[in-house]
C-alpha cells in the first residue's frame, strides 16, 4: 500500500471551523498544529482566508480570515514539517488580502469552487499562482456536477492553469466506491498533467472508504480530518487513514494524543459525524443544510422518519 | 443495483445481546420484530439458542436461549413477512435444544465457528438439517484463517453439508475492500453450490463499505443490524444498507422509526460503534476483547494514545 507519491492534507481547522464559525482558540489550533506536524502528515489547511469586509469579525472566528499574522502565532518558533494553506471561495476573498507568498508563512492557497463558477476560480488559481503560492482547485458537490460540463472545465483548467491537483470533493456525501471510480477515471483522463485529490465526506459512513477506493485508483492527494470533524457528517478520519497507508513517514500516535486532549471535549460542544438526517441528504444527493437546521431544533432533531418523509415526498423536497 | 438474489438477514437483537447479555425486554424485541417484518428484510436473527446447562438464566437474558415458547411471544398473532432463525455457537448447545422445525416458528439456523471448528461446525450444521431447518455456517475471525486451511474448510462445507450460505465473518473489522474481494473470490471458487454471505464489523468505519464490495461481487446473504448495534464497534448499519439497495421491496421508514423510538434511548444506556480503542483492534487484527476491556474501565477508556502504546509494544500484545 506504501506509495510514496501520497500526500495528505489536514484539514481540521477549515472544514472543522464550518460548524462553530471558526472560533476556534489559538490555543486549540496550536495543539492540532503540533499534532499534526509531527505526525508527518504533507500538508495543512489552516483555514479560510477570506475579506474582513464581507465577514463580520464578531461573528466569525479567526480561522474564517486566517491572516499570515495569525499563521506565525500558530507557528511560533516550532520547525514547520509540511506545507502551510488556507481555502478560498469564489467572491468571499480579494486580492489585496493575498499577500506575496514569500512574504507569507503559507505555502498553498487552496480555490472552493462549484461547477458553475469555474471560470472564476481558474482566475483566482492563477492570481494564487502569480503571488508565488502553489495553487489549488476544488470541485465541490461534485454528485451533482453534469458530467460534459465537467469535462470541459478540467480540460479548461488543464490548459490554463498551473494547479498542482484538482480535488473531487464529495460535499454531499453521496458517493459510494463506484461512484468514486467513474469520476476518478474521468479526472484523470482530463488531467494527465496535474494531480487528482480527494476529499470524502461521511454521510454513508463511506468517507474512508471513498478515499481508499480513489487511493486503488491512484489518487495521491488526501483530505482528512482529526476525529472527522466537518460540518455535518465530517470527512474522512485523519487517524483511520494514517492507520491504512503504509507510509513509514507517517505517525499516528500524535494525532490520537490530540484527539483524546482536544476533540472528546470539543464533541461535548459541537456535533458532527454521521446521524440519521445527514444519512438521509446524502443518500438522495442533497445539500446537508436541511439535516444540518434540522440537528439544530431541539424538537425535531431526533425525528427520524418524519425527516425522511419530508424530504422523500416531491412537493417538499428542496429544489434550488 | 437491483439484484433480486439479494436477502438481507438482520441479526440486532442477536448481536446487540452481545453487549448486554442479551437482556433486552420482550417489549423491545417485539417492536424490533415488528419494524423488520415491515422493512421487507428477508430474514431476521432472534438470538443464539444455548443450553440452559451452560449458561446462568439469573446472568444472561432470554436471547441467549432464545425458545421457541419466547419466539412465539414476539411474533403473537402477526404474519410473517420473513424467515425466523437463531444462532448456534460450537459447544454451547445440545441436540435436544433444538425441536424439529414443524414444531418451531424457527425457519433456520445458522452455525457460528471459528476455523479451527469447522469439523464441528459441519456435524451441527448437518444436524440442523436433519432437523428440517434451513442451515448455515458462519466462519468467524476470517481475517486471521490461514488460507489453506480455509479452502480445505469450504471444500468439505461444499461436499457435506445442505447448508444455503457460507458467511464470511470479519469478527476483528480488519477487512477493507481488497481483503473483502481476495475472500469473496476464494469462497465463490471453493462454493460452487453454496451461497456466500457477509457479516462485517465497523471497527474502520468499513462495515457498510464492505459489504458493498461484497454486493459488488456478487455475494447475495448480507447481515446487518438496526443502527449498527452489535458488540464493539458494531456492524454494518441496516438503514444504510436498505438507502442503498433499489430492490422496490425494502422499505427505509419502519427502520427509522423504530431507530428513533428504541435505539436513540438505548444508546443512552449501552455503548457500541466507531471508538478509537476498537479502530485499533480492527487494524492490528485483533479480537476486540482488550478494546471492550478498556471502554468498560472509566479511568482509562479515552486514553487512546496509551491504549495504541500497549497495543502496538510487542511484549504486551496479546498473543493467543
Amino acid at each position: 500500500m506504501y506509495r510514496k507519491e501520497i500526500k495528505i492534507t489536514d484539514c481540521t481547522i477549515r472544514d472543522g471551523g464550518l460548524i462553530n464559525k471558526w472560533q476556534f482558540s489559538h490555543e486549540m489550533v496550536r495543539k492540532v498544529f503540533l499534532a499534526v506536524n509531527q505526525s508527518g502528515v504533507d500538508a495543512m489547511e489552516l483555514g479560510y482566508r477570506a475579506s474582513r469586509k464581507m465577514f463580520d469579525p464578531k461573528i466569525y472566528g479567526p480561522w474564517r480570515f486566517t491572516t499570515d499574522e495569525d499563521v506565525r502565532k500558530i507557528i511560533k518558533d516550532t520547525p514547520v514539517n509540511m506545507k502551510l494553506g488556507v481555502m478560498v471561495d469564489i467572491g468571499r476573498v480579494e486580492e489585496d488580502d493575498i499577500a506575496p507568498c514569500e512574504e507569507s508563512p503559507l505555502d498553498f492557497i487552496r480555490v472552493a469552487t462549484y461547477i458553475h463558477d469555474i471560470d472564476k476560480a481558474i482566475a483566482l488559481a492563477k492570481h494564487i499562482d502569480s503571488k508565488g503560492y502553489e495553487s489549488f482547485i476544488n470541485i465541490m458537490a461534485i454528485s451533482t456536477a453534469p458530467e460534459f460540463e465537467l469535462i470541459a472545465a478540467l480540460k479548461q483548467i488543464e490548459e490554463e492553469t498551473n494547479v498542482t491537483a484538482v480535488n473531487i470533493v464529495d460535499s454531499f456525501g453521496a458517493l459510494y466506491s463506484e461512484s468514486v471510480h467513474h469520476l476518478v477515471k474521468l479526472f484523470q483522463e482530463n488531467l494527465t498533467k496535474k494531480n487528482v485529490g480527494i476529499h470524502a465526506h461521511n454521510n454513508q459512513q463511506l468517507g474512508f472508504a471513498n478515499t481508499i477506493e480513489a487511493i486503488r485508483k491512484n489518487v495521491n492527494y488526501l483530505d482528512a480530518t482529526v476525529s472527522g470533524i466537518g460540518r455535518g457528517a465530517g470527512n474522512c478520519p485523519l487517524e483511520l487513514l494514517l492507520s491504512f497507508l503504509k507510509n513509514p513517514k507517517y505517525n499516528l500516535e500524535p494525532v490520537l494524543q490530540v484527539l483524546e486532549d482536544v476533540f472528546l471535549d470539543l464533541r461535548k460542544k459541537i456535533e458532527w459525524g454521521y446521524l440519521i438526517p445527514y444519512m438521509i441528504t446524502g443518500v438522495l444527493n442533497e445539500h446537508p443544510r436541511v439535516a444540518i437546521a434540522v440537528r439544530q431544533d431541539e424538537e425535531n432533531k431526533d425525528k427520524f422518519a418524519e425527516f425522511y418523509r419530508t424530504m422523500t415526498t416531491p412537493e417538499s423536497s428542496s429544489e434550488e
